[in-house]
């Protein structure tokens, strides 16, 4: 089958063989996945791995344990023990014996067959199609932001960020009822959430009123401390990029201000599937082009490009 | 009246005109006032602050507002507005328009005399001495990580600093049943803290354990990563220490791990008092010397030393 991998000889399609479910897995055939700003990070360094790329897809069954042959599936992406103390007390996103689809330790999604454990896999439901399907991942990783805060109804929220987790993150805020400011350098990217009804700023605009939930959704390295800026006391910024790269910062003014910085990463399946078979979240007008599986390596190049957003890959092309 | 303060001309002892406290404001005769990490920062350049310096103190009310002449005082150091919105929440420890005594456009209490707003105002014990009233300031500080934080019964917690406020920090934590290590680099000071019950461990020969509840009370720069990798996933690091510099750090593993990073500042003075009063938090062997307030710029000189825990200023002396 073919395979985008990315290893010491660089970022490639490769022909590779069709892998074998072991126990407790499934083989999923590919049907569509999702290039996400931690692939671009990972050709950059991000995470030292080596192998398959991707972790957002859709598919269908073909053999394994537990699953009906054909079932449309999506698929956590923490391979967890299930054994451990954490995946005891429910935290198997953070089971430290796990590998991550793609990411750490299990060949990604972006090949024409995937391996999944079947615990991890959720039915998707007739009416969501695969291209609304494929952005359960990153809708789910929107969702843990409503888990890791308290927010009081109709809080005020600013995400920095118009790029494709940006844009999730704002439409689930304003979706649970959260008055989202969305501010972004790219005025035909933030015209996907006005045209949502998410107030939106352009950054060089954009002069910081405090409030109580700022999400830095940038990815880039100076997004913290403007991000920081707009949080008042005793506030939250919930980090949601993971960039490989060092910052220079002054902790300073979190002790003054008593901020909480909360680091967030992977979400919930189960809420993000809901609200996109319910409509309450669109993603389709974020996909910027959909190519097959072996232009991989351009679709990479495109997703990497500013004025992108969701770049997917047909795995079946 | 003497006071110590910090200008242009650097830092001094002055004599300036005993002030007269305005509508709602003691006068208090400062008997004991304490060196605090923080003194030491602004005389590096901290909060651009210039005046009278110190925040710590106990004394006894002149005249004013409110309260009996002679009564022994302790203060809250944020001299908030009473009236804004954050005020109005409970929040007047972060109210905008505030000024914070000795560190922002309020005269500090390294002086006879200090102003205080009447409702700032504590009444100590009689059982308290002055020599560790004194210390209500920081131990209210420590107890603040405890309203900032819901831990549960007997949570394992890593305390990074053995100076005066990792000492204290250890303590209240220790005392409220949690199960602490304190990691420094002072054998002498550690040995306070064992003599309490408290598990102490040399810095150099420490091999982060992951708990969920990391300080970081080391006022250093490179403090923040070694606190960082002792967090456990979903868990919190409390930053206590206000440092002028700038860190260079990444921000992934707080990503990865969706770590909580918790600013904490100033607490509150009742359950502080009430500590020190039964016995539960014991401050005095941690004073290292007792000064003059005349040679209070060779008292701050003997608090920036590494031996040094808490030098007092006996400013009626």
């Amino acid at each position: 089958m073919q395979a985008l991998r990315f290893d010491p000889e660089g970022l490639r399609v490769v022909d590779t063989p069709r892998p074998s479910p072991g126990m407790g897995e499934v083989l999923v055939r590919v049907s569509m996945a999702g290039i996400c700003s931690t692939d671009l990070q990972i050709t950059r360094g991000y995470m030292n791995y080596r192998g398959t790329l991707g972790h957002e897809f859709v598919g269908s069954v073909v053999e394994g344990a537990d699953w009906e042959v054909g079932t449309r599936v999506v698929g956590e992406i923490n391979f967890a023990c299930r054994r451990c103390a954490w995946c005891k007390r429910g935290l198997d996103r953070h089971c430290p014996h796990r590998t991550v689809l793609g990411i750490q330790g299990a060949p990604g999604c972006f090949a024409e067959y995937v391996i999944v454990p079947a615990a991890n896999l959720h039915k998707v439901p007739d009416k969501v199609s695969d291209q609304t399907a494929v952005f359960v991942e990153p809708v789910a990783a929107a969702f843990e932001i409503l888990e890791q805060t308290q927010l009081e109804p109709n809080t005020r929220c600013v995400v920095f960020g118009d790029g494709k987790l940006g844009q999730v993150i704002a439409q689930v805020l304003h979706s649970a009822g959260h008055r989202v400011t969305a501010v972004g350098k790219y005025p035909e990217k933030l015209k996907l959430l006005t045209e949502l009804g998410i107030p939106t700023e352009l950054f060089g605009d954009y002069s910081p009123t405090q409030v109580p939930l700022v999400v830095e959704a940038t990815g880039s390295e100076g997004g913290f401390e403007a991000a920081l800026a707009s949080v008042e006391p005793r506030g939250s910024l919930v980090l949601k990029s993971t960039v490989a790269a060092k910052h220079t910062l002054s902790l300073a003014p979190l002790v003054i201000h008593e901020i909480s910085v909360i680091g967030s990463r992977c979400g919930p399946f189960a809420p993000a599937l809901d609200a996109l078979a319910s409509g309450k979240i669109q993603v389709r007008p974020m996909i910027s082009n959909t190519r097959i599986l072996s232009d991989g390596v351009a679709a990479i190049e495109e997703a990497a490009r500013s004025e992108s957003l969701k770049v997917l890959l047909d795995c079946q092309g």
